[in-house]
């Protein structure tokens, strides 16, 4: 049966009110409290984005220098964390163990602190997830490779400090602005899948640390934040298999199989280029010195980029261009993932915060197919 | 604004087809895969509806105890979740300890098995959950208040194991019939918000423990999960306060001060009456002797439920009549909203396995009402 009033997925379906953001896909723009993001990426930085975010106006100069000291002085996470790191076990995905990382932290909190639904509270609250949320992922991550942890270093910045507690060393000035322009894209989108989870768990009244978790375990999913690593996967892929003379052909056969090709694409956006994308692709060539393999990848890129635009009509999304650029600066590919959560919980935690401040439950209904009038 | 095509919390919206559940407002009828959930509880046990939630047809006898004993045989846990209980601080909520126990436990799996989305691989990753999860919930509870773990008994049946890992000691047959009936009342209800939480999550393709993960998250908020330990607080006030002689003022005052009453109303049901409140309502004069105060409790209970009759027109739902049998049968009340997750998982385990067999990413939109057209 078919069903007029039923949109599979949601698609199309208003789920919130919000003053936070906006894919206005009319004039193909991704709105951030009024200001473009695209811009925001070119003229301001993550700190001053999350801020803008997390309080509602972008912040002084001053005001995001006392913001990043702020979340650098919270960067460190108690013994007990390293020593939860050690014990999971080798198999744990690299988000799965954030995820575990991000839901024991609630612990840490007065349970009358952590259950305080108020603006202030969850405001505090975020803060300490959005400073704490790098040092997690990188060292969870650390452990269940068998490498030597890294404590975050509070002299450092916080793109500075993330990369340095990924490679172990201090990063190079490229390498910190890159990760900065990165995670500035990633930063919020609207009500995409993790956030939309965020807003259903906030609206029992739980915590926002449970929120974000949920978050954690959307994004996760191979359909959402996992389609940087699948992309990443894909360019390997073609480069083991003969690079750019096979790059063309080996697109076509995959959708000739009709296999789903990852980083093209969105639900929203439709048809259209993800401005993310058009901007970031530019720091490829830039980039591609950074690899022995990078000039060849960023051909490959191009020739997919064109082969998906001329068979389907359909352009790459941000995660298309941010895989490789991780790749370029030398970024673990488990980690792509969780860095997109780090980044995404400015968004986040802005969403958890507006939805307790005016707060409906959300409890939608079904259509049932099911059988009738069963007697045991 | 308002906007007519937007209803706050989805109430209304149709968010999935579903084979499960449905709740027949009409008929005062809670549908689960065909039968009446009340003859369910009155006629099977929580194991048979726990196999027809996950295989979709009710088993025999046979087939029922077969099913108990590859539970049991499922239900330790490893040492190294023992110490994970141990290493949480103890000011952790309850729920957040079963929360990181059930997210940690995703690491045991194999990682290409985990993201498995088959049907049997969900069904098989469904199946430790629900067996692991008692002993996440009792023993990281125990390290939690340092009490001294107890390891599942296999030899004991699923309800008798549950009671006895939280006594310490074997139950009494009339312990286990109640919580049985508990767990069965609770086992599936449609899409309240931690099912919707797991279909929104699972739409990724994300796993099955990041899944239910959001739905521990998702149930331990106050307007969810949360009410039946907030109702069994309530019971204890009045107790205090001066019990039966004071039960009506109290509830009077805290309507004139607009306070939500935890245990009463829904969403779905409107004003009409909880049918797992209306039977279960018969235990509590039952057991009603099993604590020196039971008797007072349940006159407090009658009181109350007329009260709220009379003044609001609304009626007891299963968190009420629940929060006090826990009680009588001597459950601590932070395991009130724990014990409730555990018993659902069979309904969370189908949703997601439905999710998965016919996905459509969840994905919706808002109306923004923010700024426009700032510059940085």
């Amino acid at each position: 049966m078919s069903y007029p009033n039923y949109k599979p997925g949601l698609e199309g379906v208003i789920a919130a009110i919000t003053k936070i953001s906006y894919l206005d896909t009319e004039k193909e723009q991704i709105i951030v409290r009024g200001y473009d993001l695209i811009e925001l990426i070119e003229k301001t930085s993550y700190i001053k984005v999350a801020y803008l975010l997390l309080y509602n106006r972008l912040p002084s100069d001053e005001q995001a220098k006392e913001f990043e000291k702020s979340l650098m002085a919270e960067a460190e996470i108690p013994d007990s964390m390293y020593q939860l790191f050690s014990l999971m076990p080798k198999t744990t995905q690299a988000m799965d163990a954030l995820r575990t990382g991000i839901s024991f932290l609630a612990g840490y909190e007065d349970p009358d602190f952590l259950m305080d639904t108020s603006t202030k509270a969850n405001e505090a609250k975020a803060l300490k997830i959005l400073a704490k949320a790098p040092t997690i992922a990188v060292n969870s991550y650390r452990a269940l490779k068998g490498m030597p942890f890294v404590r975050p270093n509070r002299e450092l910045g916080y793109a500075e400090n993330f990369i340095y507690m990924i490679k172990g060393e201090k990063p190079t000035a490229t390498e910190v602005d890159t990760l900065d322009k990165i995670l500035t894209a990633y930063i919020e989108h609207e009500m995409p899948n993790s956030t939309f989870a965020v807003r259903v768990v906030a609206s029992t009244l739980s915590d926002i640390y449970g929120a974000i978790t949920s978050a954690v375990a959307s994004l996760k999913g191979p359909l959402h934040g996992g389609a940087n690593e699948a992309a990443m996967k894909m360019f390997l892929e073609v480069l083991s298999l003969g690079g750019v003379k096979i790059a063309e052909k080996y697109i076509l056969e995959k959708l000739a199989r009709k296999d789903k090709i990852m980083g093209f694409g969105h639900r929203v956006y439709m048809k259209k280029y993800d401005p993310r994308a058009y901007l970031l692709k530019d720091y490829i060539p830039k980039l591609a010195h950074l690899r022995p393999e990078g000039a060849e990848l960023a051909q490959i890129y191009e020739i997919i980029a064109k082969v998906m635009e001329r068979e389907k009509g359909i352009f790459p999304n941000a995660d298309y261009p941010i895989a490789l650029l991780y790749y370029l600066i030398h970024i673990p590919i488990d980690l792509y993932t969780p860095i997109f959560l780090c980044s995404r919980i400015a968004g986040l935690a802005a969403h958890h915060i507006e939805q307790h401040e005016n707060n409906r439950l959300f409890r939608p209904r079904v259509i049932y197919e099911g059988e009738r009038d069963l007697h045991p």
